[in-house]
């Protein structure tokens, strides 16, 4: 299963629209502000220009780098791949479990090796290799603190991908600081988490600007009303503070939600807006919680965990409520 | 210069906005219904239904393909360049001039040979190689009678990339009936021209069922935007009866006035909606147009062509009437 988006499979396995189903497998931003973003045919009409200075500066507002160290893609799994596809490595070590993009990513003819973030974090990369880290992680939400890790990477020469795309949640403390003082350093930016915009298809590379220049950015691929999309949201001073709020607020609700269940044996401390939970019956409660229109995400195709462990995203009150209702249920 | 995109540097070169120009470069259809598409934040929330079955659903309709024989990509260049990806020729024979997309498109290790559409259509491809034809043509916009040489291709068991992109204006005859009979044929379709909507980035390759299972397919590439705006468009059942329409009328006014004007030696015969000419003045006609805000279409980088070349796309009366007077003064 991929990201929340078979939802469309299992709405036709339920028989029911797919907007029918309650999707705590999608870890979307839950606020959507009532205003709206206004996109016009015109937009569309004329080609774009593929500076995209506006969008850049934007982005470069909202996150403190340059525009000239931005390179866009279209979305955050183009991104990935463009990157390692210009990188090339030959050794990349994975801090695992994280997505099932970035192993898909890598070229068949370099070696992959996977460092178990939960059990393996002092395991040193070899000289020059490449090393990929997903910074909060997933699907666990940690955030972890990397300075000393860094350190390593630095005395290793590698070369370092963050993806730090769950970050705003919380306003974590970012490496995008880095880019111009560790010239190996590249940051992978998704903007439809936290900007709430699954649909729109823009993803971001951050590095020095030398980098960026070498990086094979393919023309005209983004879309015009996407830009147009994104750059109205990251403009939108109160998106953020409000987001984190309500956040903050739906975040509480749900961890006592899945702690009272009872249901769970765990449920892991999350830096982030999901959950990762574990129990012996989770196959059970994936299966009672579809019964009842309600999609968590499976966590068996991640490394190092398996069909124990469910994850739930941060929704809104009625949406807890629904999987509150349900869990109990289960139990009766 | 690439396209129409280039009236952003123009626009910066002369100090003015970018609307403030009028763009003859850009080959867009010129009529934009006054209906407004609808689009809502809410499609963008979600995660796509990556099937794209309405879409698909409503290009089957339209082209009178099955949506098994469609493979979506974000734009026609990215369509391109993974059918070029995924088919691997080890030659390649381009019908030139054409879109320099194509060349980009082929790798480094494949022979590339060019047939001059204007002088060589003789040329027989050789045994197993790869040939690609854009028709309408470009920048010329003759169509072509293809039957002959698409018997030759066959006999000499050619895989077949046709560009239709340009075959709505004029409702003309299509290759894709032949994708389930020629296995070796891909059809290459941009919506962006014809649909009028250069910002939405969607193209996509029909072949038969077989081909398009294996052509890799990139996940989530498409702006949830985009999907819906161009299902609505093909779904607009008058749009393509007031298109022709319109592209009829303004196309001939458009070369009654450029050969009227007394500019060009030659103002090729065009199947699609737009202009080549010739004339020894090109270049300063290029640069007298551009000081009355009017950018058109420089063809040196066309194969055969040199900067005695101008492409002139159809647009609306007020343009042609501007692009008039700017002639007329450029005479005294």
């Amino acid at each position: 299963m991929k990201h929340g988006a078979n939802i469309y499979k299992y709405a036709s396995k339920l028989g029911c629209k797919p907007k029918s189903i309650i999707d705590f497998s999608s870890n979307i931003n839950l606020y959507q502000p009532k205003s709206k973003i206004k996109i016009t045919n015109e937009m569309i009409v004329k080609y774009a220009d593929t500076s995209y200075k506006d969008l850049k500066q934007s982005i470069s507002n909202n996150f403190g780098v340059k525009k000239k160290q931005i390179a866009l893609y279209n979305g955050a799994t183009s991104a990935i791949f463009n990157l390692l596809k210009s990188i090339n490595p030959n050794k990349v070590y994975l801090y695992a479990p994280l997505y099932g993009e970035y192993e898909k990513s890598i070229s068949k003819d370099s070696i992959v090796v996977k460092i178990d973030r939960f059990n393996d974090m002092d395991h040193i990369p070899s000289y020059n290799s490449t090393v990929i880290f997903v910074n909060p992680s997933t699907p666990d939400g940690k955030y972890y603190n990397l300075k000393k890790l860094f350190k390593t990477w630095r005395e290793q020469n590698c070369t370092v991908i963050l993806d730090e795309s769950f970050l705003e949640f919380e306003s974590l403390k970012s490496f995008r600081g880095k880019i111009e003082t560790y010239e190996k350093l590249y940051i992978i930016q998704s903007f439809s988490k936290f900007y709430s915009c699954a649909g729109v298809r823009i993803g971001a590379v951050f590095s020095n600007k030398q980098n960026i220049k070498q990086l094979k950015q393919p023309i005209w691929n983004l879309s015009s009303f996407d830009v147009e999309f994104l750059t109205q949201r990251l403009n939108d001073k109160k998106f953020i503070k409000k987001s984190q709020k309500i956040h903050r607020e739906q975040k509480v609700e749900l961890k006592r939600l899945l702690k009272c269940s009872g249901m769970f044996s765990k449920v892991y401390k999350s830096d982030s807006n999901f959950f990762l939970t574990r129990s012996k019956k989770s196959k059970a409660i994936f299966k009672h919680l579809l019964d009842d229109k309600i999609l968590v995400r499976t966590c068996g195709s991640f490394d190092y965990l398996s069909n124990k462990y469910l994850r739930f995203a941060v929704k809104d009150k009625n949406s807890h409520n629904k999987l509150k209702r349900s869990l109990r249920k289960f139990c009766e």
